[in-house]
C-alpha cells in the first residue's frame, strides 16, 4: 500500500485512527520541517486522555531527523500526534497490507 | 494493542513486569523530557538485584533522542527503569498482541 | 536480488515505480553526496499529486547520513524522490525477491 | 528470557559464548559508561584469533550512545568484546527463547 | 554462523560475493577506524560496472559510527566496498544460516 507521510504543525494536532485504515502503519522517521525557527521541536503522541509522551526532539541545524519504530494496526487505539516548538515535523513510513499473509497462505 | 509510553523521572524508578501485560512490548525510543537542566540524563535498566545497565545517554541541546530496540514478553523477568541526571526520559514503543500469530493460523 | 542504490540530485526528481521491479525494495539509508555546498540537503518523497514529505535532512560536516526504513512492493504506488539544497543525496538499500517465501513453502 | 546487559571495561575483555546460553541474543545498543574521561571509547568484537572489528565509537559529551544490531545464536562462534579508551561501554539487548517458534507450531 | 566483520581501507576496495558464502549477510554497522586523519571518510558500494553509491559518511570526532541495514544472500550480485578519505571504515554485522528456516519446517 506504500508510502505514508504526515506533516504535523505546531499547535495543530492530528489524529490517527488505525481502525479507519486499510493496512498496518509502520511509522519509521521524523524530520524537521522548513522554516527559520531556531528552537527545538518535539513531537508527542497521546492515547485518549493520557499524558502525551515525547517521541523525539529535533534541533535545527544539529539533529534534524531521527529514526522511529512504531506500529499501528486495526486493533489499536486512536492516537494524537502534536508538535511543540517553532517548526513542523514530517512523519514518514509505510503501510503494510493486512491480507499479505493470507495471500501467501493461498499459495500453499 | 497499540502505542506504549512511559515517562521516567530522575530518582523515581519505574517497574515493568511483562507477566502483567496483555502483549509483547517493543521499546523503540528514548527522548529527553522538558526542563532547563543542562546535564546529561541516563536511563538504566536492571533485572532484580543486578547492577543497572545504561540503555542510553541523552545530552540537552545536542542529542535529545535515541532509537532503542528492546523486547519484553510474558516469559521475561521484571525490569526496573531508572534515570540519573537533571531531566526525565520518555520511553516509547508499541505493544504487539500475543494471539496475533494464532489468528493468522485460524485463517488456514 | 541484492544491493540497491540511487543518487538523487537537487532539482532532478527521480520516479520509483514498484510495479516495474522484480522485488520488494527496502530503502534503508540516506547519505549526503560529494561537493562543497554548506547548506543542508533535504530528501522528499511524494505520492502522485500529494504534498512532498521530508524523509530526512542532512547537514554538511555535522550529520551526513541517516538510517531510513521504507518498503516499496508491487502493490504500491509510484513515488517521486526529490532533493532540495546544495548537494545530492545517495539512497541505498536492498531488493528482496518476491518468490523467496514461495520457495520456502515448496520445501514442505 | 528478557533483558540482557553487559558492561565492558577498558582493558578487561569479556567473552560471550552463544553455545552456553539458553536463547538467541539480540545485541541492540551501546552506551558510554560513567567517568570523567574525555577521550573516545571504542568497543571491538573479535572471533577467535581474528583481528578485532570496531563495533562503535562513542564520544563523551557528543555521541554517548549508538544503536547496534547483532545476533548471536547457538550455532555461532564465541566472540570477545573489548574496549579501548577512557571509559567503559554498556552493551544491552534481549534474549529470545529458542523454542518460541516451536510453541507456536504446537498451537496448530 | 555468527559475527561478521570487515575493515575497508582507503584505496583498497574489497569484493563481497554472496554466492561464495554459507549464509545470508546482515550488514548492520559502519565505524571509523583508528588514525589521526581529520577528514571525513565515506564508504561506497558498487555493483559491477555501476556508479558507486555512498553508504555512509563518517566524521572524525563528530559522528564516528552509523547503523546500516543491508542484506546480501546467495542469489545476489557481487558488490565492491571502497573507502575514500583519511581513515579505514570497519563494517560489521552477522551471518544467518540458510537452512534455519528449513529446520523449523522439519519440526512440523
Amino acid at each position: 500500500m506504500g508510502f505514508w507521510g504526515l506533516e504535523v504543525k505546531p499547535g495543530k494536532p492530528q489524529v490517527y485512527n488505525p481502525r479507519n485504515e486499510q493496512g498496518k502503519l509502520h511509522l519509521t522517521q521524523a524530520t524537521l520541517g522548513s522554516g527559520s525557527g531556531k528552537e527545538k521541536s518535539v513531537i508527542q503522541c497521546s492515547v485518549e486522555g493520557n499524558t502525551p509522551i515525547y517521541l523525539c526532539s529535533l534541533l535545527p541545524n544539529k539533529t534534524e531527523c531521527c529514526p522511529l519504530n512504531l506500529e499501528f494496526e486495526d486493533e489499536d487505539e486512536t492516537v494524537e500526534f502534536s508538535v511543540t516548538g517553532d517548526r513542523s515535523i514530517h512523519l514518514s513510513g509505510f503501510m503494510e497490507d493486512y491480507d499479505e499473509g493470507e495471500e501467501e497462505e493461498y499459495e500453499l
